[in-house]
Protein backbone atom coordinates (compact mmCIF):
# COMPACT_ATOMS: atom_id res chain seq x y z
CA UNK A 1 0.00 0.00 0.00
CA UNK A 2 1.19 3.80 -0.57
CA UNK A 3 2.11 6.18 2.35
CA UNK A 4 -0.22 8.51 2.67
CA UNK A 5 -0.05 11.55 4.71
CA UNK A 6 -3.39 12.90 6.59
CA UNK A 7 -3.50 15.85 9.09
CA UNK A 8 -6.00 16.71 10.96
CA UNK A 9 -6.88 20.51 12.01
CA UNK A 10 -9.67 22.73 13.72
CA UNK A 11 -9.53 24.51 16.84
CA UNK A 12 -9.08 24.25 20.67
CA UNK A 13 -11.89 21.68 21.65
CA UNK A 14 -12.66 20.25 18.31
CA UNK A 15 -11.60 16.40 18.81
CA UNK A 16 -8.42 16.02 17.00
CA UNK A 17 -6.29 14.18 19.25
CA UNK A 18 -9.65 12.02 20.17
CA UNK A 19 -10.04 11.51 16.23
CA UNK A 20 -7.02 10.67 15.69
CA UNK A 21 -6.48 7.68 18.20
CA UNK A 22 -10.17 6.38 16.94
CA UNK A 23 -8.88 6.30 13.10
CA UNK A 24 -5.71 5.09 14.09
CA UNK A 25 -7.53 1.82 15.91
CA UNK A 26 -9.85 1.67 12.62
CA UNK A 27 -7.03 2.01 10.45
CA UNK A 28 -4.96 -0.74 11.67
CA UNK A 29 -8.01 -3.21 12.10
CA UNK A 30 -7.91 -2.95 8.12
CA UNK A 31 -4.12 -3.73 7.96
CA UNK A 32 -2.40 -0.33 7.46
CA UNK A 33 0.94 0.50 9.03
CA UNK A 34 -0.45 3.91 11.14
CA UNK A 35 2.22 6.46 12.56
CA UNK A 36 0.23 9.40 14.90
CA UNK A 37 2.07 11.69 15.53
CA UNK A 38 1.52 15.84 16.48
CA UNK A 39 2.65 19.62 16.13
CA UNK A 40 4.79 21.15 17.46
CA UNK A 41 6.89 17.95 18.24
CA UNK A 42 6.67 14.91 16.69
CA UNK A 43 10.75 14.32 16.30
CA UNK A 44 13.62 14.66 18.87
CA UNK A 45 14.99 18.17 17.37
CA UNK A 46 11.37 19.07 17.46
CA UNK A 47 10.09 18.34 21.07
CA UNK A 48 13.57 20.19 22.16
CA UNK A 49 11.89 23.50 19.50
CA UNK A 50 8.63 22.51 21.22
CA UNK A 51 10.17 23.30 24.92
CA UNK A 52 10.93 26.79 23.40
CA UNK A 53 7.53 27.66 22.24
CA UNK A 54 5.32 26.36 24.95
CA UNK A 55 7.44 27.51 27.96
CA UNK A 56 8.10 31.12 29.35
CA UNK A 57 6.00 34.28 29.08
CA UNK A 58 2.87 35.26 26.72
CA UNK A 59 5.53 37.80 24.92
CA UNK A 60 8.72 35.24 25.12
CA UNK A 61 8.94 35.87 21.17
CA UNK A 62 7.30 37.87 18.76
CA UNK A 63 5.46 36.67 15.63
CA UNK A 64 8.56 36.47 13.33
CA UNK A 65 10.45 34.66 15.76
CA UNK A 66 7.87 32.48 16.21
CA UNK A 67 6.82 31.46 12.98
CA UNK A 68 10.08 30.56 12.54
CA UNK A 69 10.44 28.09 15.52
CA UNK A 70 7.35 26.50 14.44
CA UNK A 71 8.62 26.13 10.89
CA UNK A 72 12.18 24.62 11.83
CA UNK A 73 10.32 22.31 14.36
CA UNK A 74 8.47 21.42 11.63
CA UNK A 75 11.54 20.70 9.18
CA UNK A 76 13.04 19.10 11.18
CA UNK A 77 9.65 16.41 12.08
CA UNK A 78 9.12 16.16 8.35
CA UNK A 79 12.80 15.02 8.12
CA UNK A 80 13.15 12.86 10.52
CA UNK A 81 9.41 11.51 11.20
CA UNK A 82 7.09 12.16 8.29
CA UNK A 83 9.03 11.67 5.31
CA UNK A 84 10.68 8.14 6.19
CA UNK A 85 7.46 7.08 7.57
CA UNK A 86 5.43 7.46 4.18
CA UNK A 87 8.89 6.21 2.46
CA UNK A 88 8.10 2.74 4.17
CA UNK A 89 4.32 2.73 3.60
CA UNK A 90 2.85 4.25 5.74
CA UNK A 91 0.23 6.14 6.87
CA UNK A 92 0.88 9.50 8.87
CA UNK A 93 -1.64 10.63 11.08
CA UNK A 94 -0.94 14.59 12.23
CA UNK A 95 -2.58 16.62 14.47
CA UNK A 96 -2.06 19.79 13.36
CA UNK A 97 0.18 20.29 10.58
CA UNK A 98 1.39 23.45 8.32
CA UNK A 99 -2.38 25.16 8.09
CA UNK A 100 -2.31 25.60 11.72
CA UNK A 101 0.92 28.01 11.33
CA UNK A 102 -1.17 29.54 8.68
CA UNK A 103 -4.25 30.11 10.70
CA UNK A 104 -2.48 30.94 13.90
CA UNK A 105 0.55 33.14 12.58
CA UNK A 106 -0.13 34.03 8.97
CA UNK A 107 -2.95 36.64 9.59
CA UNK A 108 -0.92 38.54 12.39
CA UNK A 109 2.27 40.47 13.79
CA UNK A 110 2.27 41.66 10.51
CA UNK A 111 3.10 37.82 8.90
CA UNK A 112 1.04 36.96 5.85
CA UNK A 113 -0.21 33.49 4.09
CA UNK A 114 3.08 33.99 1.67
CA UNK A 115 4.76 34.65 4.57
CA UNK A 116 4.37 31.31 6.14
CA UNK A 117 3.80 29.09 2.46
CA UNK A 118 7.56 30.71 2.39
CA UNK A 119 9.14 29.27 5.50
CA UNK A 120 7.32 25.89 4.86
CA UNK A 121 8.96 26.22 1.12
CA UNK A 122 12.45 26.55 2.64
CA UNK A 123 12.05 24.51 5.73
CA UNK A 124 10.23 21.06 4.34
CA UNK A 125 10.42 21.33 0.43
CA UNK A 126 6.43 22.46 0.59
CA UNK A 127 5.09 18.97 1.69
CA UNK A 128 0.98 19.27 1.96
CA UNK A 129 -0.88 16.27 3.25
CA UNK A 130 -2.51 14.28 0.81
CA UNK A 131 -5.91 15.19 3.12
CA UNK A 132 -6.42 16.95 5.56
CA UNK A 133 -9.69 17.07 8.14
CA UNK A 134 -11.41 20.43 8.85
CA UNK A 135 -13.19 19.31 12.08
CA UNK A 136 -15.50 21.83 12.94
CA UNK A 137 -17.55 22.15 16.32
CA UNK A 138 -20.03 24.82 17.89
CA UNK A 139 -18.55 27.20 20.22
CA UNK A 140 -20.92 26.30 22.91
CA UNK A 141 -19.44 22.60 22.33
CA UNK A 142 -16.00 23.27 21.96
CA UNK A 143 -16.14 25.14 25.33
CA UNK A 144 -17.68 22.25 27.02
CA UNK A 145 -15.14 19.89 26.08
CA UNK A 146 -12.07 22.17 26.80
CA UNK A 147 -14.24 22.68 30.30
CA UNK A 148 -13.78 18.78 31.04
CA UNK A 149 -10.73 18.33 30.30
CA UNK A 150 -7.80 17.69 32.57
CA UNK A 151 -6.51 20.87 33.88
CA UNK A 152 -2.88 20.46 32.89
CA UNK A 153 -1.34 24.05 33.55
CA UNK A 154 -1.79 26.83 30.83
CA UNK A 155 1.08 27.09 28.13
CA UNK A 156 1.73 29.81 25.98
CA UNK A 157 -0.55 28.71 23.16
CA UNK A 158 -3.17 28.26 25.64
CA UNK A 159 -7.08 29.31 25.58
CA UNK A 160 -7.74 32.38 23.94
CA UNK A 161 -11.30 34.79 24.08
CA UNK A 162 -14.44 33.47 22.22
CA UNK A 163 -13.96 36.24 18.97
CA UNK A 164 -10.10 34.79 18.16
CA UNK A 165 -11.65 31.18 17.94
CA UNK A 166 -14.40 32.55 15.59
CA UNK A 167 -11.51 34.50 13.42
CA UNK A 168 -10.02 31.11 13.44
CA UNK A 169 -12.82 29.23 12.40
CA UNK A 170 -13.29 31.46 9.75
CA UNK A 171 -9.59 31.24 8.48
CA UNK A 172 -9.64 27.83 8.37
CA UNK A 173 -13.03 27.64 6.44
CA UNK A 174 -11.04 30.13 3.99
CA UNK A 175 -8.28 27.69 3.85
CA UNK A 176 -10.55 24.69 2.80
CA UNK A 177 -12.62 26.57 0.26
CA UNK A 178 -9.61 27.48 -1.45
CA UNK A 179 -8.29 24.22 -1.69
CA UNK A 180 -11.05 21.63 -1.39
CA UNK A 181 -9.36 18.19 -3.46
CA UNK A 182 -6.93 18.31 -0.45
CA UNK A 183 -9.63 19.21 2.37
CA UNK A 184 -12.68 17.87 3.73
CA UNK A 185 -14.85 19.50 6.40
CA UNK A 186 -16.15 17.38 8.94
CA UNK A 187 -19.14 18.36 11.60
CA UNK A 188 -17.83 17.65 14.90
CA UNK A 189 -20.28 18.48 17.15
CA UNK A 190 -21.80 14.45 17.19
CA UNK A 191 -20.92 11.92 19.34
CA UNK A 192 -17.19 9.98 18.48
CA UNK A 193 -18.21 7.59 16.24
CA UNK A 194 -20.16 9.60 14.30
CA UNK A 195 -17.65 11.53 13.22
CA UNK A 196 -14.84 8.69 13.02
CA UNK A 197 -17.36 6.96 10.34
CA UNK A 198 -17.18 10.66 8.62
CA UNK A 199 -13.53 10.56 8.18
CA UNK A 200 -13.09 7.21 7.31
CA UNK A 201 -15.53 7.19 4.61
CA UNK A 202 -13.65 10.66 3.31
CA UNK A 203 -10.16 8.24 2.94
CA UNK A 204 -12.57 5.31 0.79
CA UNK A 205 -10.49 6.35 -2.19
CA UNK A 206 -7.03 5.87 -0.25
CA UNK A 207 -8.28 2.08 1.17
CA UNK A 208 -7.81 -1.03 -1.01
CA UNK B 1 24.30 61.04 16.20
CA UNK B 2 22.29 58.75 14.32
CA UNK B 3 22.53 54.75 15.41
CA UNK B 4 24.06 52.68 12.90
CA UNK B 5 24.67 49.27 12.65
CA UNK B 6 27.96 47.19 11.73
CA UNK B 7 29.00 43.95 11.12
CA UNK B 8 31.87 42.00 10.58
CA UNK B 9 32.34 38.84 8.62
CA UNK B 10 35.17 36.17 8.03
CA UNK B 11 36.40 33.00 8.49
CA UNK B 12 37.87 31.36 11.49
CA UNK B 13 40.79 33.29 12.85
CA UNK B 14 39.91 36.49 10.93
CA UNK B 15 40.42 38.45 14.21
CA UNK B 16 36.23 39.72 14.11
CA UNK B 17 36.22 39.48 18.17
CA UNK B 18 39.29 41.56 18.46
CA UNK B 19 38.54 43.63 15.90
CA UNK B 20 35.41 44.32 17.53
CA UNK B 21 36.72 45.00 20.83
CA UNK B 22 39.40 47.40 19.51
CA UNK B 23 36.19 49.42 17.52
CA UNK B 24 34.25 49.66 20.50
CA UNK B 25 37.14 51.06 22.70
CA UNK B 26 38.12 53.60 19.46
CA UNK B 27 34.71 54.38 19.09
CA UNK B 28 33.62 55.20 22.78
CA UNK B 29 37.14 57.34 23.03
CA UNK B 30 34.95 59.09 20.35
CA UNK B 31 32.03 59.66 22.49
CA UNK B 32 29.86 56.99 20.51
CA UNK B 33 27.40 55.30 22.56
CA UNK B 34 28.32 51.58 21.31
CA UNK B 35 26.91 48.24 21.80
CA UNK B 36 28.40 44.93 20.77
CA UNK B 37 26.90 41.91 20.18
CA UNK B 38 27.16 38.28 18.34
CA UNK B 39 25.13 35.63 16.38
CA UNK B 40 23.61 33.57 16.91
CA UNK B 41 22.87 34.89 20.27
CA UNK B 42 22.74 38.27 20.74
CA UNK B 43 19.50 38.36 23.30
CA UNK B 44 18.02 36.15 25.82
CA UNK B 45 15.75 33.89 23.09
CA UNK B 46 18.39 34.06 20.65
CA UNK B 47 21.03 32.56 23.19
CA UNK B 48 18.06 29.69 24.26
CA UNK B 49 18.67 28.82 20.29
CA UNK B 50 22.45 28.89 20.12
CA UNK B 51 22.14 26.74 22.69
CA UNK B 52 20.34 23.85 20.36
CA UNK B 53 22.51 25.24 17.52
CA UNK B 54 25.76 24.48 19.21
CA UNK B 55 25.44 21.30 21.07
CA UNK B 56 24.62 17.72 20.53
CA UNK B 57 25.74 15.82 17.62
CA UNK B 58 26.81 16.91 14.11
CA UNK B 59 23.58 15.72 12.11
CA UNK B 60 21.42 16.89 14.86
CA UNK B 61 19.62 19.34 12.58
CA UNK B 62 19.65 19.17 8.64
CA UNK B 63 20.41 22.11 6.84
CA UNK B 64 16.65 22.95 6.30
CA UNK B 65 16.40 23.11 9.84
CA UNK B 66 19.42 24.67 10.75
CA UNK B 67 18.80 28.04 8.57
CA UNK B 68 15.34 28.36 10.62
CA UNK B 69 16.92 28.05 13.84
CA UNK B 70 19.42 30.48 12.68
CA UNK B 71 16.58 32.77 11.23
CA UNK B 72 14.77 32.60 14.11
CA UNK B 73 17.46 33.33 16.50
CA UNK B 74 18.50 36.21 14.61
CA UNK B 75 14.54 37.40 14.22
CA UNK B 76 14.64 37.68 18.45
CA UNK B 77 18.01 39.33 18.06
CA UNK B 78 17.29 42.18 15.84
CA UNK B 79 13.58 42.98 17.80
CA UNK B 80 14.79 42.83 21.14
CA UNK B 81 18.80 43.62 20.87
CA UNK B 82 19.55 45.56 17.35
CA UNK B 83 16.33 48.10 16.40
CA UNK B 84 15.96 49.35 19.56
CA UNK B 85 19.67 50.07 20.46
CA UNK B 86 19.70 51.69 17.01
CA UNK B 87 16.89 53.22 17.77
CA UNK B 88 18.13 55.48 20.59
CA UNK B 89 21.04 56.52 18.04
CA UNK B 90 23.60 53.76 19.63
CA UNK B 91 26.32 51.86 16.94
CA UNK B 92 25.57 48.26 16.91
CA UNK B 93 28.85 46.18 16.34
CA UNK B 94 27.80 42.79 15.61
CA UNK B 95 30.24 39.99 15.23
CA UNK B 96 28.37 38.14 12.16
CA UNK B 97 25.29 38.20 10.89
CA UNK B 98 22.70 37.15 7.68
CA UNK B 99 25.79 37.05 5.47
CA UNK B 100 27.43 34.21 7.54
CA UNK B 101 24.06 32.23 7.53
CA UNK B 102 24.33 33.20 3.56
CA UNK B 103 27.84 31.93 2.78
CA UNK B 104 27.87 28.96 5.53
CA UNK B 105 24.05 27.52 5.17
CA UNK B 106 23.23 29.41 1.47
CA UNK B 107 25.14 26.99 -0.53
CA UNK B 108 24.57 23.45 0.74
CA UNK B 109 22.29 21.04 1.51
CA UNK B 110 19.61 22.43 -0.85
CA UNK B 111 19.09 25.79 0.02
CA UNK B 112 20.37 28.58 -1.62
CA UNK B 113 21.49 32.33 -1.13
CA UNK B 114 17.51 33.38 -2.16
CA UNK B 115 16.29 31.12 0.34
CA UNK B 116 18.10 32.73 3.29
CA UNK B 117 17.35 36.22 2.41
CA UNK B 118 13.68 35.02 2.15
CA UNK B 119 13.68 33.55 5.91
CA UNK B 120 15.80 37.08 6.21
CA UNK B 121 12.83 38.82 4.94
CA UNK B 122 9.98 37.10 7.12
CA UNK B 123 12.02 37.02 10.23
CA UNK B 124 13.94 40.41 10.64
CA UNK B 125 11.69 42.27 7.80
CA UNK B 126 15.25 42.54 5.67
CA UNK B 127 17.41 44.15 7.97
CA UNK B 128 21.02 44.90 6.65
CA UNK B 129 23.38 46.56 8.28
CA UNK B 130 24.31 50.08 7.26
CA UNK B 131 28.60 48.62 6.44
CA UNK B 132 29.78 45.36 6.38
CA UNK B 133 33.83 44.31 7.24
CA UNK B 134 34.81 41.16 5.68
CA UNK B 135 38.17 40.55 7.30
CA UNK B 136 40.44 38.49 4.83
CA UNK B 137 43.97 36.44 6.27
CA UNK B 138 45.62 33.80 4.45
CA UNK B 139 45.31 30.36 5.32
CA UNK B 140 48.78 30.32 7.33
CA UNK B 141 47.99 33.43 9.35
CA UNK B 142 44.22 31.98 10.29
CA UNK B 143 45.79 28.17 11.10
CA UNK B 144 48.38 29.92 13.47
CA UNK B 145 45.28 32.00 15.08
CA UNK B 146 43.40 29.26 15.89
CA UNK B 147 46.10 27.10 17.03
CA UNK B 148 46.87 29.87 20.17
CA UNK B 149 43.00 29.87 20.43
CA UNK B 150 42.41 28.70 23.94
CA UNK B 151 40.97 25.15 22.94
CA UNK B 152 37.51 25.36 24.35
CA UNK B 153 36.37 22.12 23.22
CA UNK B 154 34.82 21.42 19.74
CA UNK B 155 30.97 22.84 19.22
CA UNK B 156 28.85 21.74 16.00
CA UNK B 157 29.90 24.88 14.30
CA UNK B 158 33.92 23.92 14.91
CA UNK B 159 37.08 23.70 12.44
CA UNK B 160 36.54 22.50 8.97
CA UNK B 161 38.85 21.50 6.52
CA UNK B 162 41.12 23.93 4.69
CA UNK B 163 39.47 23.05 0.84
CA UNK B 164 35.90 24.44 2.86
CA UNK B 165 37.21 27.62 4.30
CA UNK B 166 38.48 28.40 1.01
CA UNK B 167 35.39 27.86 -0.73
CA UNK B 168 33.85 30.02 2.20
CA UNK B 169 36.47 32.88 2.01
CA UNK B 170 35.47 32.60 -1.70
CA UNK B 171 31.93 32.76 -0.52
CA UNK B 172 32.05 35.59 0.85
CA UNK B 173 34.53 37.50 -1.40
CA UNK B 174 31.63 36.90 -3.72
CA UNK B 175 29.14 38.76 -2.07
CA UNK B 176 30.89 41.81 -1.12
CA UNK B 177 31.95 42.12 -4.37
CA UNK B 178 27.95 42.08 -5.43
CA UNK B 179 27.10 44.82 -2.55
CA UNK B 180 29.66 47.37 -2.83
CA UNK B 181 27.90 50.06 -1.32
CA UNK B 182 28.05 48.11 2.15
CA UNK B 183 30.99 45.96 2.01
CA UNK B 184 34.67 46.75 2.84
CA UNK B 185 37.08 44.10 2.46
CA UNK B 186 40.10 45.07 4.91
CA UNK B 187 43.37 42.73 4.77
CA UNK B 188 43.60 41.52 8.23
CA UNK B 189 47.38 39.64 8.21
CA UNK B 190 48.50 42.68 9.64
CA UNK B 191 49.05 43.72 13.42
CA UNK B 192 46.01 44.33 15.36
CA UNK B 193 46.18 48.10 15.51
CA UNK B 194 46.98 48.11 11.59
CA UNK B 195 43.68 46.47 11.34
CA UNK B 196 41.71 49.00 13.53
CA UNK B 197 42.96 51.79 11.62
CA UNK B 198 41.96 50.10 8.36
CA UNK B 199 38.39 49.91 9.89
CA UNK B 200 38.02 53.26 11.19
CA UNK B 201 39.40 54.95 8.44
CA UNK B 202 36.61 53.20 6.01
CA UNK B 203 34.03 54.57 9.15
CA UNK B 204 34.62 58.12 8.54
CA UNK B 205 31.98 58.91 6.81
CA UNK B 206 29.96 57.63 9.53
CA UNK B 207 31.79 59.82 12.10
CA UNK B 208 30.68 63.75 13.12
Amino acid sequence: MSGRFITLEGGEGSGKSTQIRALAAALEARGVDVVTTREPGGSTGAEAIRTLLMEGADDRWNARAEALLFAAARADHVARTIRPAIARGAWVLCDRFVDSSRAYQGGGGGLTDADILALHRVGSEGLLPDRTFLLTVSAGEAAHRLSVRDAGGADRMGSKPADYQARLAARFAEMAAAEPARWRVIDADGAKETVTAAILAALADFLP
